[in-house]
């Protein structure tokens, strides 16, 4: 039976990258050799023989194959079979929100905290590390606040890299000590993400590390694609009309956005690809605002501050890739307040029970606040990115004691639920 | 196509439950009605007509249908479509360990942590909740350490059913509060979880709730027992040749047991069935005491004491049945000292990148002191158990502060991973 849950990490696969080109200026760069930024600056694209896949596996071939990351091979940068550094990359599940849509419509939410460490950040750490064992890179580094550091511990360690981590201070304690337990070595740095990645980017020759910033190496983006072949897959090869995505550096954006036009160009989806929705909070909001301005790249946002730690991003390396996603799918970019984050929270949490991280939260909020403003209809399917674990963050106190030496005053505990 | 994510929601099947029965007295019970206990105080096995579900079903077909817990409906109790309660139950990965394993073995960790509220007690508490659902229950109670009452919690309220949940007041902060997120009401108790028990028991009658307890209704061994349909699922329906199981009240042990004997009548499964082997902590090991003792019923361990919380229950209502499984498999118990714990999470996760629950750590100590002591052999394959997410425990912490405002030291940077 071809259902072996490992199978996809076993199985030779024939592979389709032809080259890689300047996500601004379209240059072209060789494949199979180590690669940070374009000279131009700006991060690579790898380019796939996209009528080589087509010609090489079918949906429905897609389909025996066991749910997870490594379906979807044939789309992806690695070569040898031997490099894939895996720790269970399981298709996330999508999950209905029946109580809380609108309309006629559908609202969904993808679980992305069901990956290996917690996070989504395992998709593109993954496609990385793997990548970077297969070019033969022995030592790397990387600034973070918190989930992505995570998952490069893990993976780094599985494939026997050394791993150098560098957040700041007000980093939640939770991260900095998976990250430790996961064999990498994490320092605090009294300072913000770019002071942390001064220090990355700086220690390079001294070092020799190899410098793991978002968007600074081309195969994050490879691995954050998968959440949109995944997407239309579950969907059965259809798309939803809205993906909200919690947008900090954009990774995801880029990449399912990239994911949809792949598979339009494959044939595999016709039709319209989703409004692609970059989801801010107000207190960090440089994208909205760039997307309000008509302008093609975003202002450093000064004095950012939210309770979504992972979209306190005040300058994205590629902003120009978010906005022109956004705009060519005919979406937007939208701000919710701090406060309408924390109740969309609660709201899910307790009507759903679903526990969503605050990233996930402010995608509620602002389906909402988009379907109070007339820039969604309540008819269509809607989808919101969970991109993290909510066990990750802090929750807040609301138990009561109970003395269980003395009688129990029952009519009591039933009207305490009330 | 038939691989859209929520076709086993949506899909009526046919069910094949016949009736219940005592695990003790073998006495039937009428399905489709309330049931707790047996008339012996012993939990309830839900039994099912094997052989209709053979003509019902295929391996093949089972295969084509999405890779979740509901892939298995035809082995479970929910009659209608409409009473499922779904928080996306995932097939859980089971991801190699190729550097601790030894000899020409394979280790393999099923991750349970991957399932909604990040534990295994999702299985049991989804199907608990739906069957309660069917069955036209609203308000139901439990005690619990934590992980069961999170579960319980979020598909409870995804239910729209009250729940009153009872902790130990030592419980684990984290859990008290996902439970209150979630949409329980919950107290902490100054006492232990059989304090915590009898609350709910003596509480029936003037609230009318439901006692939702370990085995104490049916419908929990259902849904662990799709970690043993999974698991020879994932393996193309063979079996690993021992199971390393971390046993509190062992519905899990019980439920997959249940599965492969489901399983061999069926003819699915040929061959020897897979040795059990309960693991618990030295601090709390009754079962180890009464296998080790050749008798039926394990003793309340006095002072019990672990690292391991979830595995700190000293008295089981289905201990016979545990240690059933245990001897009818050829398998054995085995105690492990919280030292080996706690090692052996350190070790796993350094080294694999795979952060365990301390739980799931124990297994690898058992697996480690079972393979030095000659009860398992270094070439056979084993699976243990990570019954939750490592994410929920309070982890040491080591990290370094970096002062970016002066000169960096790479060099003493790169000597500090060493």
């Amino acid at each position: 039976m071809s259902n072996d849950s490992n199978a996809n990490l076993t199985a030779d696969r024939p592979t389709f990258v032809t080259h890689l080109e300047c996500g601004m200026e379209g240059d072209r760069y060789e494949a199979d050799t180590v690669h940070g930024l374009s000279k131009a600056g700006k991060p690579l694209l790898v380019r796939y023989d996209l009528e080589g896949i087509g010609k090489a596996v079918t949906r429905e071939e897609l389909a025996s194959r066991p749910a997870d990351l490594w379906r979807y091979r044939e789309f992806l940068p690695v070569r040898k079979t031997e490099n894939i550094v895996s720790l269970g990359e399981i298709q996330t599940p999508l999950i209905e929100l029946p109580r809380l849509r609108a309309g006629k419509g559908t609202l969904l939410v993808k679980d992305e905290g069901r990956l290996p460490t917690g996070s989504f950040k395992a998709r593109g750490l993954c496609l990385a590390v793997c990548m970077a064992k297969e070019l033969g890179i022995q030592r790397v580094a990387m600034p973070t606040n918190g989930n992505a550091g995570a998952a490069l511990a893990a993976y780094g360690s599985r494939a026997g890299m050394e791993s150098y981590i560098f957040c700041p201070a007000d980093t939640p304690e939770v991260n900095v000590r998976e990250i430790a337990a996961q064999g990498a070595k994490v320092w605090r740095v009294n300072g913000l993400i770019n002071d942390c990645g001064r220090i990355v980017g700086q220690g390079k020759e001294a070092t020799g590390w190899f410098d793991f910033s978002t968007l600074k190496e081309p195969y994050r983006i490879e691995g954050k694609k998968t959440m949109g072949l995944e997407l239309a897959d579950q969907m059965g090869w259809t798309v939803p009309d809205t993906i909200f995505y919690p947008t900090g550096g954009g990774t995801g954006l880029i990449g399912m956005w990239k994911a949809f036009n792949e598979l339009k160009e494959l044939g595999w989806l016709t039709g319209k690809l989703p409004r692609m929705v970059a989801v801010q909070a107000s207190g960090c909001a440089p994208m909205v605002k760039a997307w309000e301005a008509g302008v093609e790249h975003a202002e450093l946002w000064e004095n950012a501050h939210t309770v979504a730690a992972g979209i306190r991003v005040p300058v994205a390396v590629g902003d120009f890739l978010i906005l022109r996603a956004v705009r060519e799918s005919g979406g937007f970019a939208i701000a919710v307040d701090d406060d309408a984050i924390v109740a969309g929270l609660e709201e899910v949490s307790k009507t759903e029970g679903f526990l969503m991280c605050p990233e996930g939260a402010a995608t509620y909020a602002a389906w909402k606040k988009a379907l109070a403003g007339g820039l969604v209809s309540p008819d269509e399917t809607a989808v919101l990115f969970n991109c993290a674990s909510g066990l990750k963050y802090e929750l807040p106190r609301a138990d009561d004691a109970l003395d269980c030496t003395g009688p129990i005053d029952y009519g009591k505990l039933v009207a305490a639920h009330a």
